[in-house]
């Protein structure tokens, strides 16, 4: 499935050229770069007005939101969200006990009062302005300032109209976008009272699990039901039993008639990152270090995390949620990996970048505006990677360890909190996320474990352990009695010695305690003897170390990388989409079947033919008796539908389409031309994983749940007539 | 891949009706019910004339030949033949060795002089005329005649037939068809020298082995190459060193530029049996005893097999043959029964004889004519049953062991040959036989290990032991000591003693000691003290016994059958084709797709891009260095070839057609509408094995090696030029 985003990202701007078009559908498109596009549209049949597109309140982009890491849609006038089942795991495991698993079992509020809170955190944004602030955060820099003050400066301004923004109760971000030659600030109302209305059992919702994510045929109806509640004056407000649902000016018109092969789709949502616009030396470390290391760590994690599964149920539930992520991580960074290499995305990267200097050196004035940018970029690459073991290490302590990450967490805010001025704040302690800041640590509480942080962090303690003599991180060794060169054996007993007392001491399992480390001051927290706490402040030198090095290089790449990226874009020339960056885009496409392994074509549609087939009644494959009596009835002439389509013979189940996707674009509302809502995108083939990387024409396509089988579902299976009702959908 | 029979069927007569078309692609047509079937071809866009189907010896059915089991054609006016490399098995395992293993390796004769014998037994069979003999074989019998007589005069009228037509000097067969309500005479030139010229590397000709057997998408290079040697004088005659190529009439020419989607084909060729005609009562004890019977039996002699394989490499070359029959026939038969059961075939037949039943009832006429037909042939059904058990055991005996069964063959043998006439003696051991027999304990040597014929001979005296005390092979009980009711420990010891006994005593491992044993009487055989030619004539009066059993019930059957095809047919109406019977049968469909499992559609053809997908560079999945160089060589530019096909941007490797086939049509040549060669047949589709019970006009579909493939590896990988220029290809 698409991977939801779970942390912002940073870097990365929208820029319009000319009109020329790209090759077939890639492009996660800017709304407002969509009017420019109004000719392909014409030509592959878009009879509507490509304006619509560009007015984010205006239907249908009003209707479209942020979880903050998947997409949804608004599809009542009272404030019904659908997004993807995948989607709504965290808030199906924050509300499920081992009696009562809502993952497993599925979930359907009767009322709206037996509609659940999803927890603290909860966000739904609604995008509300797109503004271009590019002279505002990048006008009137001196040449001469060095990166370091180049990063403060970039930072200070961006911050600036981030406050300023946020003067009217919005949430505002400024992000890059092509590597910094563009920035935007965009202004979302941010709903904090989010609530589970619906969601199937995990044998529809997740049917076909790990074996089928990111596979064709697919059998997967990954939908689920959410609904924003706003205080009774109707403005955001934190969770209280009298809010009231939020009502949007704009909700998406469900087409019960759905979309058939070689149909236009459109596909709004908020991809979160693709790396088309890297260099060759940052494509090739991912290729030869990061992914390699992140497949051996994941597998690692996942080993350990099943074992505690299986030796409590409880656990099991604790760890669902990670488990899942990382096991579809690492087939997303499996897929990468294989497009990078098989699929030859590396070598053609090369390629490309040495017919870019070829065409920079072939002229004196493009070797003077660029000429010295790809070597220079590739230094900084050097420098980040000298390092790199060490630091990959020292960020998995603290993944590793959510008890050790609140301890650190809770310190850099103390010190934070200690500076008058909250523009000089880091971004991720200001006082606009200190309410974020509390409300993570009290979500954690429902997937901690202590026996879950102390295997993982023995587990990443074993990676600092083996580090080589210049690259130690001293706090660790100190505290655990760690030396280069020791034995395996002897650090292993070394770190156990060490898990041992940081358990038996600490006392960061409770919320309480957490919650109150978040108010103490720095010195407070300096004289703890909690030894985690002790850990954290042990490590975080070198943490502060790293991240001045990192702002240094920030610097260089801001003022490089929009350079490198005006070559890029004049040598390509036409219309260029930017790369992701969690922002909203718009992308398009056709229904379309798929060339598959010699001697296979890929049909555009699965059918409930499929769930018969695959269905085994256990494990992955394990479709509700309900459904499947259902489908028996319809075969058996007992039952009809209107959802059944005569040319299939059969419900449609979920479908494939050109649209350019990627991960943080789950949940995103598949529209037709005339911007109703058909499908929901949630996933891609395998070999698409790696357009991210270098876009495919020929083999990308992305995975939708057909409406038609959400609808059929919903009426004849899980009983949710009611929301049926409440979208419009007349029987 | 089709099963290539071993066995000269007995049973089923052609007929021609009126001129209505049959569903679909169905029917093995008869030669010469061809002509009516020309307003359906041309509606194919068949251009050419019909009648030239009937005319055996012109072109192209005079090109197509019989191995007695397989099917072949001639491709060059100097006797070169082709077949499936799986039909060239035993011919290539007759000639390896440990040190060199033609199976694995593959043969190609660079000259005529290095092409090798198939060993004694090989045959090549011409066909030369059919001839219908209804009234010569069941005209006239006296009604009142009782059932073993009357067996034994349409047994007395067959041979004589044979003996009449075999004066010219060729070999004659008088087949059943549509159940005896007709029979022909077939008369066939047999050529008896037979070479092996070319055939491939394993990793070509058996490419995804038993794991893609049945299955599609499909990559294997089934062919092989044999050329058909006689005397001097042009006539046939046993291989002897200055023999001379066969110069066929008719040869088929090869067609190097193919076919596409979407063309007619025909497929000539022997198919072994169909068993379309059959009743409800015999379908059903096939699917509720025989199959799950034979299932277990394969499963259990294919794991003592590969354990002995796994002890010894000479073992496993010795092995090799059986084992792939066993495990092809058990995968055969799984996909006969999910068809009969899953697949609703039983269900669907027990529905078609009841409305038989009713349309007989319907009608006083018609139930005076067969009212009496059904429930006879259910009762004969019935007594058949009642010993199954034992008699399947005891011929599990003999098929376990060779030794036991040289032994049996040559005391029938003497038991025989004391007739005085010919014509008294059962078919097999006429005098026209007995070089055969000969032949088979000659060829036998190659397969026979006494480690292999002990290990099935305790497995299948295991079965015997377990017998109901109702139902035992007495002889055998005598012989073991084996009592009913006996502990399976007791059971073991005295089985494992009397193997003991019998493999120290016996002689017949010695090829000159059972061709010795071929030339004794009665008398000498009955005073023999070879423990295992005691147990041999231990058995024979239960087999006897069955034998005249089996007589009466046939004598019956050619009583009843014959009425129930009458009504089956009056009832379908139109022209019908018979079951299956080896005999010359004609087919055609159209090279089409498939729908695959729901989501998928399986393509018509298949590439060199499925070779390199599904290389592992072992196992099953080993191709040839070679060949992969010479894809790649492809795919770089180096290399040309006038076989890539721009349409799939590939070489083509296998394709799909609707032709309706089966087991006996493996090497069947595959025409286009003007009669060339383009391709040969091999197998079918899992799904369209339970075809042989019931044709399936959606999913059924016959798997072809295309033509253009076999050049292509001829000339880029095994350099086969010299053959190629045989066949008139130019390049």
């Amino acid at each position: 499935m698409k991977t939801p985003l779970r942390s912002v990202l940073i870097l990365a701007v929208g820029v319009l050229t000319s009109a020329t078009f790209l090759l077939a559908d890639e492009g996660m498109w800017m709304p407002q770069q969509i009017p420019e596009l109004a000719a392909r549209l014409r030509a592959m049949g878009f009879e509507g007005d490509p304006a619509a597109f560009a007015d984010l309140t205006g239907q249908p982009m009003g209707a479209i939101v942020s979880l903050g890491g998947c997409t949804a849609s608004f599809v009542s006038p009272e404030g019904l969200i659908v997004t993807n089942h995948h989607c709504a795991a965290g808030a199906l495991q924050y509300n499920s006990t081992p009696e009562r698993n809502l993952l497993v079992d599925g979930f359907l509020a009767r009322t709206r009062e037996e509609e659940i809170s999803n927890g603290p955190g909860a966000r739904v944004f609604v995008t509300t302005s797109v503004k271009e602030v590019t002279d505002a955060i990048t006008g009137k820099i001196d040449p001469k300032l060095d990166d370091r003050r180049r990063y403060e400066l970039v930072d200070r301004r961006i911050k600036d109209r981030v406050a300023a923004c946020e003067q009217g109760g919005l949430r505002c971000r400024v992000e890059a976008f092509f590597g910094g030659l563009k920035y935007f600030e965009i202004a979302q109302l941010e709903i904090q009272d989010v609530r589970t209305v619906y969601a199937p059992a995990a044998g529809i919702g997740n049917f076909g699990g790990e074996t089928d994510n990111w596979r064709w045929p697919r059998h997967t109806g990954d939908w689920s039901f959410f609904r924003a509640y706003v205080g009774r004056d109707g403005k955001p407000a934190p969770f209280a039993k009298d809010n009231v649902p939020y009502q949007p000016a704009r909700w998406l018109k469900l087409q019960p008639a759905g979309v058939k092969e070689g149909d236009l789709v459109f596909v709004v949502g908020y991809p979160g990152r693709t790396e088309r616009q890297q260099t060759y030396a940052e494509v090739q470390e991912t290729t030869e270090w990061s992914f390699p290391r992140f497949i051996k760590t994941s597998e690692e994690q996942i080993a350990i995390l099943e074992a505690l599964g299986k030796s409590d149920p409880a656990l099991q539930i604790k760890a669902a949620g990670r488990l899942r992520g990382l096991n579809n991580y690492l087939t997303n960074r499996r897929g990468m990996l294989e497009g990078l290499v098989q699929g030859g995305i590396l070598v053609k990267k090369e390629q490309n970048e040495k017919e870019l200097a070829a065409w920079i050196a072939a002229d004196p004035v493009r070797q003077k505006q660029y000429g010295d940018v790809l070597p220079a970029l590739a230094a900084l690459q050097a420098e980040s990677e000298r390092t790199r073991e060490r630091d990959a290490v020292l960020t998995s302590l603290f993944g590793a360890s959510t008890l050790l990450n609140a301890a650190h967490t809770a310190y850099r805010l103390s010190l934070e909190k200690a500076k008058p001025n909250d523009l000089d704040r880091e971004a991720e302690f200001q006082q606009r996320n200190w309410s974020r800041i509390r409300e993570a640590q009290e979500r954690a509480q429902r997937t901690l474990d202590p026996r879950i942080d102390r295997a993982l962090l023995r587990w990443a303690m074993g990676y600092a352990a083996a580090l080589p003599a210049d690259q130690r991180i001293s706090g660790l060794d100190k505290q655990a009695g760690l030396t280069p060169g020791m034995t395996k054996a002897d650090a292993e007993h070394a770190i156990e010695a060490c898990l041992e007392r940081l358990f038996a001491g600490t006392k960061l399992a409770e919320k309480d305690v957490r919650l109150g480390l978040l108010g103490e001051t720095t010195a407070q927290i300096g004289a703890s003897e909690d030894p985690i706490v002790i850990l954290a402040l042990a490590l975080d030198p070198l943490f502060q170390a790293n991240r001045d090095a990192y702002k240094r290089r920030q610097g260089a790449a801001s003022r490089l990388r929009p350079r490198y990226m005006q070559a890029l874009l004049a040598k390509a020339g036409g219309l260029v989409a930017p790369d992701a960056n969690s922002t909203l885009r718009v992308t398009f496409g056709t229904i379309k079947s798929k060339p598959g392994p010699d001697g296979i074509r890929w049909e555009a549609f699965t059918t409930l033919k499929g769930i018969e087939q695959k269905n085994t009644g256990q494990g992955e494959f394990d479709a509700p008796k309900r459904e499947l009596a259902a489908i028996q009835a319809l075969r058996s002439g007992q039952l009809k539908t209107p959802y059944l389509v005569p040319a299939l013979g059969d419900v449609p189940v979920d479908f494939l389409s050109t649209v350019d996707t990627t991960g943080g674009n789950s949940g995103s509302p598949t529209l037709n031309g005339k911007g109703e809502l058909v499908g929901l995108l949630f996933d891609g083939t395998y070999d698409t994983i790696a357009s991210d990387f270098l876009y495919d024409p020929v083999n990308t396509r992305s995975i939708h749940a057909d409406a038609r089988y959400m609808l059929w579902v919903m009426s004849e299976v899980d009983g949710a007539d009611r929301l049926i009702q409440e979208m419009g959908v007349g029987r």
